[in-house]
């Protein structure tokens, strides 16, 4: 299959640059000592975590069981669900899987340490946990001041083996979002290094100490305390990315083939990509992003994805869009990971050139 | 399966009530004197489809061919692709489906319309096709003051039937969002009718003028020159619609069952339902939405999704919460289209109270 026969909207992504992107993050994993673990809620592709772990991660992290289960099928053996797994029903899916491979559990609440240990005293085994601690993010997470009282708590239950803690902040500083990577990679470093020593001193001997979005963990990965991170993102990288100083336009490599299919003005035309294929989490204008567009469309950053419908994207330009009807643009999503969680398939570059309809397996897992 | 048994999160859509919300909106466009064809990219789900002609449809709307593939297969036999069919490939798919069922192709450009009459002259046949006229959304459409000229060019074109024109304005006036539905609806329905009462003086004989989303077609319905209308979101309704005025929170029946998955604080906790789940598309404080929360949670006006995360829904509270890990909660989404086009099934509650679990058969059909 050739690019010009791909119909639209399709995401393509080139290997090359892929690898690229899989080399530069091992590396900073290595120059900081650290094990990577790649979130794959980004790709959900096995072929993807695969060559993740052929470059040298140690595992694969995942936010949803079902993500996990189709990861294990595919022979992936070290998961890290940095999600609670909560209720009975996913708590023995997750204790199903870790009777066959290694399995880590997120936890960050009595309620759920306690049903996930007493349902793997009731087989008879240990589930390995994670605890996660709310270093600024403030979604999931016990809150510092309360991280070492839990984190005993938890060391306390028969059942679990709390081998670590956890914790994700991205691009936030103490007092609010930043543009600052090294800082704020720094902070969420020492954030959670000075956590796990505080429970190290309280006689738990935890052994990882996970960080990092794709932003923040080249920073995350030289503090001191960590020795591992979690990046998702930089496998494609997008446009966030590039405003977040993560990534370079070029380093973007999961691209929206899309084709014009109005241009009722000269000074506009509509995409057939809205908010079903470039999805509508990234809000305009909203502090750090500072994105003008729903996109940026390669080669042409006179024209900006001004609004958009579900099918409907709205290009605007301050002259003429020059565009016709019918004319394929490629564009750098804002944030690839709820663009392809869109697509039941996305097609690889191959280094030959050709392009390979590669399913996003682990999409639609929703539970 | 009882709703117990139900992992999250899951949308569940309650049989009863889209027969009540059916009902009305067919009565609306019987009162009109309008024929209704209901836009499916709210439910994608064929079942839904053939309800809505049980209940006095005429046809379907659909804005992808792969959509109008699915009902095509299931059935179906009229259909409207209300959306630009550009390009050698999808013309002639939908040509394949106007060979055996009645298909209306939407144009709005020389281009667009002289492709399509080409390739329907190759096969011997003649393409339905609707002209579509920007009444105000200033997205695909022909401007009004182009109409009448463009409407001349498309009826030349030997291949092409011109049989109507349609239009989408939504919740917009002249200079703006409103919120007074009745007002948007007759502005859209009057628009449309003037429109075409143009193009007919200029000797071409158009039938169909269809008009309305969920909001406006009840007031465009009732419009002199409009005769068929178009909702998508009515069949389960949602919370923007109630912010709109088109639905009471009890027609509200595409309800996304969520689990609470932490408590870190007394005010605040988290959901498995982000942006994944509840979709991202709704943005909070967008005039004129005025929603204060990325849906509502059932039983509990106090609490508020205020952020959302891929996986992370995060509830926050004036108050105390009250909430505890584990406990079920039922949210209206802001947006049901968006959230349904997210999973790959969702519950049918059937008249007896039990569930069926309904495949959403036409989502991931992108292109």
């Amino acid at each position: 299959m050739e690019l010009d026969e791909i119909q639209t909207p399709a995401i393509v992504a080139d290997l090359a640059m892929m690898e690229h992107n899989m080399r530069k993050y091992q590396n900073y994993a290595d120059q900081g000592g650290c094990a990577l673990r790649p979130h794959i809620k980004t790709h959900k592709i096995p072929r993807l975590a695969q060559m993740q772990l052929d470059f040298g991660a140690k595992g694969i992290t995942c936010a949803k069981l079902g993500e996990a289960e189709v990861m294990a099928d595919s022979g992936i053996g070290d998961i890290f669900m940095a999600y609670p797994v909560i209720g009975p029903d996913k708590i023995r899916r997750f204790l199903d899987l870790s009777q066959t491979i290694r399995m880590i559990c997120s936890v960050d609440s009595v309620e759920g340490a306690s049903a996930l240990a007493a349902a793997a005293r009731e087989r008879g085994i240990t589930a390995e946990v994670r605890m996660e601690v709310d270093i600024g993010a403030h979604r999931t997470g016990v809150v510092m001041p309360r991280a070492v009282e839990m984190a005993k708590r938890i060391a306390g239950m028969p059942g679990l083996e709390l081998s670590g803690i956890f914790g994700y902040k991205a691009m936030v500083l103490e007092g609010g979002p930043t543009l600052d990577p090294a800082a704020a990679g720094r902070e969420e470093g020492e954030l959670l290094g000075e956590t796990a020593q505080r429970i190290r001193e309280a006689g738990i001997p935890l052994r990882d100490v996970s960080a990092g979005s794709t932003p923040t963990a080249p920073y995350a990965a030289m503090a001191e305390g960590v020795n591992e991170i979690r990046p998702g993102t930089y496998i494609f990288q997008d446009a966030q990315r590039i405003v977040q100083g993560a990534a370079s336009p070029e380093e973007c490599c999961g691209v929206m083939k899309v084709t014009v299919v109005s241009t009722p003005e000269k000074d506009r035309a509509v995409i057939d990509a809205g908010t079903k294929a470039l999805a509508g989490d990234s809000k305009l204008h909203a502090a750090p992003m500072f994105l003008s567009s729903y996109g940026q469309i390669l080669g042409r950053p006179d024209l900006r994805i001004d609004r958009m419908n579900e099918e409907h994207g709205m290009i605007v330009c301050d002259g003429e869009t020059g565009l016709h009807v019918g004319q394929p643009l490629y564009v750098i999503p804002n944030h690839i990971c709820t663009c392809i969680n869109l697509f039941d398939r996305i097609y690889i570059r191959e280094h030959d050139g050709s392009l390979t309809e590669t399913p996003v397996a682990a999409r639609g897992r929703s539970v």
